[in-house]
């Protein structure tokens, strides 16, 4: 692990954590939410208004970036952080899952993938050092090991992926150059206890700086995303933060963060927005209901974003009916904030020694959506 | 004219005049350009985002904003500057070019018009009286007489127009009751001098507190534009505010301001913002152009909006592609700032009496987009 990164735990409630990790770009406070901005841009809002947010670290999509524009062109122009205006923290992914959800015929061998771009149909192959490669380019401070995401259910398929992730992830070691990225490990597996071990401890013995959760909240249910988290936790080493990939609704951050999970990366917020959903402390609301078409009210009257200061709820179904951008901009406003204000409480309340009667009453009160 | 109002010319450099309009909501600094909120929200921005950029009046949609979300819910929720927050001054049109130009099958009578919605076909009628009522619900600080706008080249029809026009602007003086709004009369008159003579001293005759020229920049060429501006300039009274709408490209302003206006709105730089072009002072430029690929400049080097201050203009070809919702709220932020701030260093200029060799700069830089 590089000298520019370290992980400090300051306080534990139970399994939960709050901790600070230091990177070259600042220190975030564990746990946390990552917003994501797949092609450079947290989408529909501002850096500037991320700012406002108290955003810390946000998440940009190696396979996304690698076709437009270029890894070599973000880096021409002094990489990721001046690119999109970001001097905070970013966490780069591997291309790994983008290549096995987006990407056309694509052609699974030992060596690494051949697939053809979503954009164009042009051919494209990433191999783990090509993925380093690709993330050295970039420049983020977070960078993530090229795995095989296999489907949660398959055992044959997930022990063949799991194989190949761990040889990938040697790979991705080796090729790794510069001393101002971390490299973080990615334990796959999907709903099988013994190959998550297998993963958890094969990974640990990597010795790396962080380690992500991959492969859930891809079909599976509930429970077993749970199950998989506390067998996990159990395994990883205490004091490397690790990272729930992909996970972001407030309930699983709760449940994840009881389950020792220090960061999670979601589009959720930023796409229910684009959808006219609105996310609360308690559930969900579509804001182009036509009951709230007089509303004074705010989303929410005890959020203090920028939406909920100045707006109501008729105005912004407003906007949404009316197909203004501000409505997606507004309401992304409101849905980061709830998150990242979430998180921010779960910390205060880790750190008071009260997690444990927060998320009791947080799950209490929450709707899950149908 | 109402006591809230007031116009003040603090300075004189040939026709062209530097003033402060007094309204309920705070003081315009004239000349002055109004970004265009169509929908009750300028397309692509924040509030916060047009504070930011120094913007003072704003123009909003009657025609759109009483179709939706209507007038009576803008009203029931305390008007357009609490529903929208802007709490500077508005100004709303009377619905009459939108009704010409939007809506399907209009029939004009001498006593209004009746069209059908462009957004699900149903019937409505505007008489003057009901411009008003609306424009009364919707409450900006300026509100504007009922007209019909002819198309420019057919006298006989314009006669027709103009004859209506001022019918119809009687009548709303008469529909007006409230005293904390503004009403401008509209000169009509297509090219033909003898007509927007007639109509500048039938409105003249009113004692209105302000005046807008409608009818220009739909179809008539640029010297037609301007040798009527220099006609109604000698004709309409001094001490009043002079309003040419629908007019906003950068050249269209300083030649504009002139001949003596005072205020003006257009949708062009939102409007060509959403499709990648940016406005500078010397011409346009298509961001999406291969050329600035990996271009490090920013739009603009001379400007100091946040835009230019933070972003290159291949970062902003990149969200142009990518089709990224914070590439139109980057080029418009752009866009109004190079309005925005024109205007502000010609008002200036005419405060320091050399405007005459502002715009004579000016001009000579300028490169007539294709």
């Amino acid at each position: 692990m590089s000298t520019s990164f370290s992980f400090e735990i300051k306080s534990h409630d139970e399994r939960a954590r709050a901790g600070i990790f230091h990177t070259p770009h600042g220190d975030l406070l564990t746990p946390l939410f990552a917003p994501v901005g797949t092609q450079a841009s947290v989408k529909s809002v501002t850096p500037a208004q991320l700012e406002e947010l108290n955003a810390g670290l946000i998440l940009a999509n190696t396979y996304h970036l690698y076709l437009r524009p270029g890894d070599e062109v973000i880096a021409q122009l002094g990489g990721l952080h001046t690119f999109m205006h970001w001097d905070r923290p970013i966490l780069t992914d591997s291309g790994g899952f983008q290549v096995f959800s987006l990407a056309d015929t694509r052609k699974i061998d030992p060596d690494g993938v051949t697939f053809k771009s979503h954009i164009d149909g042009s051919t494209h192959r990433i191999t783990p050092e090509k993925s380093i490669a690709i993330q050295e380019n970039l420049g983020a401070d977070i960078i993530m090991a090229f795995d095989e995401c296999g489907s949660p259910y398959d055992l044959i398929k997930n022990e063949a992926a799991l194989e190949r992730t761990h040889a990938w992830a040697e790979r991705c070691v080796k090729a790794k150059s510069r001393s101002d990225q971390a490299l973080f490990g990615i334990i796959q597996g999907g709903i099988y206890p013994e190959l998550r071990q297998r993963s958890a401890e094969y990974l640990s013995s990597l010795d790396l700086p962080g380690y992500a959760i991959g492969g859930l909240s891809v079909g599976e249910t509930k429970k077993e995303t749970l199950s998989i988290l506390e067998l996990v936790d159990t395994l990883l080493p205490e004091e490397k933060p690790r990272y729930l990939m992909g996970v972001g609704s407030p309930e699983d951050l709760v449940t994840g963060v009881q389950r020792g999970v220090d960061i999670f990366d979601c589009v959720l917020p930023t796409r229910l927005a684009r959808h006219h959903a609105a996310i609360t402390r308690t559930g969900r609301l579509n804001i182009a209901n036509a009951r709230y078409s007089s509303e004074k009210s705010p989303i929410d009257e005890n959020c203090s974003c920028y939406t909920c200061r100045y707006f109501s709820r008729a105005y912004i179904r407003h906007l949404v009916l009316a197909k203004e951008i501000l409505g997606a901009t507004l309401l992304t406003i409101h849905n980061l904030n709830t998150l990242l204000s979430l998180m921010s409480d779960i910390r205060q309340a880790i750190m008071n020694g009260r997690f444990d009667q927060f998320a009791a009453d947080f799950l209490k009160h929450w709707e899950n959506p149908s």
